[in-house]
């Protein structure tokens, strides 16, 4: 028998109060560029596939695999969606 | 009067195709922890605030930053998320 594959979207994003300097450089070239743009704060998408017995399992590795690797957890939040 | 303001979420992905060398950084230092992991790709996730007059005008802001600046078209892929 296999193990049923998931698809997970993670967004990881530095949290609120933490600078965030590649977001205000962003911000700045946007306004340059002539835009009306504020509050821009840059994270990382991370998609991947996970295996799992259900989607509750498979979202438990995901959220295992942020608090080990992907989300720095004084600086960053996450996010894990299952897409299937 | 004031012109109202949207929260957008941006979230910009390697195409199909292209090289991913943080992707597969990743989903390695994933392996080497013992998840099962595959098809690991990292991009960006971009929150920002933009003026507009109703929602479709914020929209097609976003869409001009993305085109401009926050992706590379040849190689990137980008979705657009007015969050409100």
């Amino acid at each position: 028998m296999t193990i049923p594959l998931f698809r997970a979207t993670v967004l990881v994003r530095p949290k609120a109060g933490i600078l965030d300097p590649q977001g205000a450089a962003v911000e700045s070239a946007l306004e340059h560029l002539g835009f009306s743009v504020s509050g821009a704060r840059v994270g990382k998408v991370v998609d991947l596939e996970v295996q799992g017995d259900d989607e509750a399992a498979a979202r438990a590795q995901v959220e295992k695999m942020c608090e080990q690797l992907l989300a720095n957890p004084l600086m960053e939040s996450y996010e894990v969606e299952i897409v299937g």
